[in-house]
């Protein structure tokens, strides 16, 4: 892949003048590739397919920042071109394997092509979501960071039966609470640290933006098959809002009692 | 004091070309009140002092980065008017009292005017500095973050007799290298986490832009009466360099045995 210059790729924020204290946070929100991209060297089921980007997720967190007044922001950018929960350097920020497929635009990437995305994708979306969170603490918003994903079903050629999964970075207080919400309200098969945890690195914005700030955070992965629709997505939703409401409620008690 | 609106105080950066591992930061590196501030309510000595600044650290920083090929960045006002070195939510980000003073300006603050200060000075700070640190990761250059500060030989009365405080954050191998080094180089009296500690919340720069990189990092503070005018600085700096490069590499061998 030649080389190219491109501007910065902004992400989007809804609900900017919320006063929740929910950042719903989307980094695969988008399987958009930009035509200075071409098309990575894949077919069109492949750049519709889980491995470009979350699908879903945007949908039920636009649905989740309506329900509970909170601030969304999203990537604009496939999770190919580069993947705002992976820092620079690691293998999953330009991924040359996704799963079964190959991404042959992402093989053989030079250190000038590496820091153009970066710098295209990466750096615009850290410094847009600190900004966003920074000035939140500062307004006395008291915010708590939830990141929306989804995964597919089927991985390697085996059935994943969780159905919800909840993951934490450094500060576990959250996902617990979360989990044991999720347990009284619903019926999904909700899972800790399913169907992957932060050592497999997944955690990074957390780690990046709510870790160091001491503020509340959870990562949530919901399987794809149960949000493929926009009405399945608000289903979704409206079982979540709750849960998340019961769990940082949860979480105030505890502070209180200690 | 009224609300004021300011354009924001963008950080300078020496050395961007600098292909070394280190960066240095100097989060107080000048006592620069904006005229828009006023004076704060203090006057001229109160406004020259450690309250303001850490006098010394930007002339070393800046040594130590000629020495090491090193790249350099630091804010250009006041930590009076935002200190660089604390999220928006704590109360050293804008003092209302430092050692034995008050300041008057910063009493009685309103959210608004937190706000404004935190948009003119910590966002362009966490954002360029991010943006450094990131692109440096991208460009293969495994960066190093060392912030260099200086401190009060006496404080409420009471003599410092450490020179070379080492403070670390989570990751500790790099401080405790350095102090190695710091005793075997040197006959500076060099102790671990004094005189103060992460415990005191004096190392979130280290834990916003190094910690969730996993890159080497340490905090590095020096009894501001050793370097009080260039030459001083020069020769503080001509100190710390072999320290530097011996507690690097000292955990690049521990690394490579592990």
């Amino acid at each position: 892949m030649p080389q190219v210059a491109v501007e910065p790729f902004v992400p989007v924020i809804e609900h900017a003048d919320a006063t929740g204290r929910f950042i719903f946070v989307c980094e695969h929100a988008s399987n958009h590739i930009p035509s200075a991209y071409g098309t990575l060297g894949l077919d069109e089921d492949q750049r519709r397919a889980h491995i470009a980007w979350d699908p879903g997720a945007l949908g039920v967190a636009r649905r989740l920042a309506d329900l509970l007044s909170g601030v969304l922001i999203h990537a604009p950018v496939s999770r190919l071109i580069y993947d705002c929960n992976r820092a620079p350097d690691m293998a999953g920020a330009m991924p040359t394997r996704s799963e079964l497929h190959d991404i042959p635009g992402n093989t053989a990437l030079s250190v000038q092509e590496r820091l153009a995305r970066t710098e295209a994708v990466y750096l615009p979306w850290v410094s847009t979501l600190h900004s966003l969170i920074a000035r939140r603490i500062a307004s006395g918003l008291n915010p708590v960071v939830v990141t929306i994903h989804s995964f597919t079903p089927v991985y390697f050629g085996k059935k994943r039966l969780v159905e919800f999964g909840i993951i934490h970075d450094e500060d576990r207080s959250l996902s617990v609470a979360v989990l044991t919400a999720a347990q009284k309200l619903t019926r999904l098969n909700a899972q800790l640290n399913a169907p992957y945890s932060a050592a497999d690195d997944v955690t990074h914005t957390l780690r990046l933006h709510a870790t160091p700030y001491g503020l509340p955070n959870v990562m949530l992965e919901l399987r794809n098959d149960l949000i493929a629709t926009p009405d399945a997505q608000e289903t979704m939703a409206a079982q979540l809002a709750p849960v998340l409401n019961m769990g940082l409620a949860e979480i105030q008690k505890q502070a209180k009692a200690s």
